[in-house]
């Protein structure tokens, strides 16, 4: 069923402490308390990184990044990395994540990226399939450190 | 046949004119003058995003790059992603795409990167996991503009 009263906007630093931090431990640890996430979010904001959330009831329920990579390629056109899709288990399965991707999407859009890529999990590449993204590289990593 | 007289290093103002663009091109259209990039390098300064080159007798014959992206997740840990490495043709098969990549996830590691991830070309993926990555998520992407 999908979700009215839901808002999806940047991320301001009082959602440190307003359930962002929560629903991005569905993705993945954090292991931060909202003290020790502000500086984070200072950096990835002089980085550029955009990180936005979608909030109901006031309380932050899901939450995906933009980082929008200037090229040299392309004559300097930007490539959008859209990161850490994250929905709040009491929330799924009701539209959340495409209203964030979409959002995400119209971002890139609007600073002129003439892509958008991401890397997921096998299971969840239908879910990107249907919003319009196809498959086209292979996501590789490399855990560190290693002794080089 | 490994070159000797290579140097890895990151990318100056003067490399702009000295083959940093042309050996891009081996990887994808540039369509850039020289002057047209220096904005473009400014703005990936201020983004953090790092450039290497691999010179040879003065000249550029290949580059790579490296966004370190500060995450909130794993407790504010940073994930390198390394971009758009190419070699001159001329100079190609000579192991200086595994120089550029080595230097590029030390740098990631300097910076305490918990990974190194990036996306290539299926061909291409051998070469990487002879560096020690593995092949991990789906890489996919989404042309824009799109109607959203």
């Amino acid at each position: 069923m999908p979700m009215r009263d839901l808002t999806i906007r940047d991320l301001d630093v009082a959602d440190l402490e307003n359930g962002f931090l929560e629903t991005l431990a569905f993705l993945s640890e954090v292991n931060l308390t909202p003290q020790e996430a502000r500086p984070l979010l200072e950096d990835r904001c002089r980085a550029g990184v955009q990180t936005f959330v979608a909030v109901r009831g006031g309380r932050v329920v899901g939450t995906a990044s933009l980082v929008a990579e200037r090229k040299f390629i392309h004559a300097g056109g930007r490539v959008g990395h859209v990161e850490d899709v994250a929905v709040h288990r009491d929330f799924q399965r009701r539209g959340i994540g495409t209203k964030l991707v979409v959002h995400a999407v119209k971002r890139a859009q609007a600073l002129g990226c003439y892509k958008v890529i991401l890397d997921c999990f096998g299971p969840v590449a239908p879910f990107y399939s249907r919003l319009g993204f196809r498959e086209f590289n292979r996501g590789l990593r490399l855990d560190l450190p290693v002794d080089l």
